[in-house]
């Protein structure tokens, strides 16, 4: 039997801020001025994103608990901004958008009917096949495809691995922004400001997590100009948070460990990037997905890392 | 210890007809004749799949009855057909076929290992595997590639988005047809027609998920080349049937469930073509498999939808 | 709490042999002096790898059964040789191979915790999925790369179907000695030697399935200068081990498993190669960790079969 439907409107707009795993409708409402401030069309097809994933959840008949906590509706939420990203604001798109959230809705349950035993969250995992399954097969549909082109990151157009001042401080801020496809310092600075509201140990760890990923970026001798739009960054920022002190214990070794994640999805994001380049698909948060879930797996049989009692 | 052979003979046969996850004896028969219809080949081939997979299980001693209900058999069939049409009637055909049918075999027991504590059937996922892993290596083995080129789809010589009737009404039989790589009309009729002989209810979701592949391939501007020779259609009847009746009981919401994942399944078509295309692959059933694993998933986590009791 | 350090020197040293399922340190010693006949950076490199492996494991506090027998540091091992082999040996290599060998020790952990359950084994997989992103990364990363292009194979120079004499009895030690990345055929044969401490059924059981390889090869039409180097060997030598007493009982049936999967191992061979060439990818192990994966999924519902206790 279906769960009432009184807790929906709190519960869909904490699923903007459940990309970053936080509840705190402060942060939600951060997020979501984040999303307008970086452009209409990424606030508008967010949120439509985030209804339509967490109404289907509703529909099918989810766990009320998963409902109000905006766990059904965060993958919807970055599928409505990924997809009006790559393919513009258009009708097509409204729909792509609508199909993308149900099938990310019921991927949702899939993972989490799957995962739970195991005591692994679904992460973005849904919103990254999604996504991809779109990017993908999109120049075969032509009316989604219509004359575009493969995007291109940043450094195809500014090529070149020396990295100016501006391109440290802006990434550092980007880092937090890409979360969410945004690129802009100020929008990034927004989302950390409603992750202050969520705690201030987990500001820092996007803080630190972004400043790893453009660290390892530059030792790797990474395209500065990806580096300054972010894109080393945000997977760590993710993995950071996600393990220090949200799955993982804080403690000594638990915030090495941290590091460590944030570190490997750094290196992560490249490869996967090269991986899906000859078919048109994109980095995504899959390097967060997969590094975090194998960080997460491990801990059982590791006697000197906690997890977070839930 | 390992079971007698006395229902083997009947257990084989019904291996062809579990590819649409039917085992009355006139729908395995009804496959058959299309099949030798559509092609001596095809027929040959697919029974010597059929034939090689079910006595590979029953040598290693698979259980009685997965044998007997042809459930060791079906993805033998398609590797059969699938090799014959991709590398020819030749020797080294019959080779890779033998091979390729106790390779899917030894896979089809695993996955029964792995996927039945978690309620999951194995579909065709074996022979989507052992068949990807055949067209893409094929390349580096002079004696099977022997100056072949990677198949094209029919849009590579027709394309363009402009459908006609006669792509509609062919379109949905070839839907039924594909399946196994069948695509001229009346072979997709006599499958339809065995499809009958299992129920009224199983043709229909066969038909009406064809359709559905049509309907959304035509909104998402697919080549109608594609469209006419059913190649947008067949994964999403598997899905289809799968989902309506067969696993998941047909109930409104599971009427929806269902249209859902036959809308899932042909959207992922196009994605799963391109993903492989580089490598020579193909989409096979991938779309199918994958689809109906995650909507039957999800179903223990959903209180809207129910599985059928096995 | 984590154990105490005593058993780690040979703990250590037992990772090298454990890459071959073996802890005996006659075997050990044997794989290391090959190692360096190779050449003094897989020996080194290996080593390091093998270390910062373990240590890794040690400090995160897993198990003192897995560290003492080797279980810990064998991926090491791999990554150090490989990253050394397609990077070379530079300081960017060896920041690479502690980096590598962390991201492969917390990846083995998770494994074990996930596929203990299972009763499945990590085999090669953390090494396979380390090495894979560093090579896929590389590209993108200036000071990794530094004017690389993708490694091709002895067949590129030298293309041809017709085997020589010294292709074959070359073939079958390099087909050993591969599975470190060694393609010399003395080293070949002192890891041969190594086998045998380990006991006779393992040594015979690596050089047949070296020459299953071999055979399968020629009978596709692989080409001469890559089975002379033991690339299609090297697989079906691990698969061959693994299901040839080691994990499976070596009945008669159980013998004819062992040889189905070696001759799956070399199939894959060419798939994985092609499958990852577009993106810079390698072959690696992972014919060997996904076929023995398979082949040990399936024998609890086979009653044919049998693993062996542990």
């Amino acid at each position: 039997m279906r769960e009432k439907a009184s807790g929906m409107p709190l519960g869909t707009l904490r699923g903007v801020s459940q990309v970053d795993f936080q509840s705190d409708w402060r942060t939600a409402i951060c997020f979501v001025i984040a999303l307008f401030a970086g452009g209409w069309q990424f606030g508008v097809f967010g949120l439509l994103g985030t209804v339509v994933a967490t109404l289907t959840a509703w529909v099918l008949g989810a766990s009320k608990d998963r409902l109000t906590a905006g766990l059904e509706g965060f993958n919807g939420t970055l599928i409505g901004v990924a997809l009006v990203l790559y393919f513009d604001a258009r009708w097509i798109t409204v729909l792509l958008v609508i199909a993308g959230a149900i099938m990310g809705s019921v991927l949702t349950s899939a993972l989490n009917s799957l995962l739970t035993p195991l005591n692994l969250p679904t992460f973005t995992a849904p919103f990254c096949a999604v996504t991809t399954v779109m990017l993908v097969g999109a120049p075969s549909y032509e009316r989604i495809w219509h004359g575009r082109a493969y995007a291109a990151p940043p450094s195809a157009a500014h090529p070149g691995a020396s990295v100016t001042f501006s391109d440290l401080w802006q990434g550092l801020f980007n880092g937090i922004g890409q979360v969410f496809f945004q690129g802009t310092w100020y929008v990034g600075l927004i989302f950390l400001i409603g992750l202050a509201f969520a705690g201030w140990m987990v500001a820092a760890a996007a803080l630190v997590s972004s400043a790893v990923g453009i660290v390892v970026a530059i030792l790797l001798g990474a395209h500065a100009a990806d580096i300054g739009a972010g894109l080393y960054g945000y997977n760590a920022v993710l993995t950071g948070i996600a393990l220090c002190g949200t799955f993982v214990r804080p403690t000594t070794l638990g915030l090495a460990y941290a590091v460590a994640g944030a570190v490997s999805a750094t290196v992560l994001t490249a490869s996967v990037a090269n991986l899906f380049a000859p078919v048109g698909g994109h980095t995504l948060t899959w390097p967060f997905v997969v590094v975090t879930w194998i960080f997460l797996a491990a801990v059982p049989v590791l006697s000197g890392v906690r997890r977070v009692p839930t």
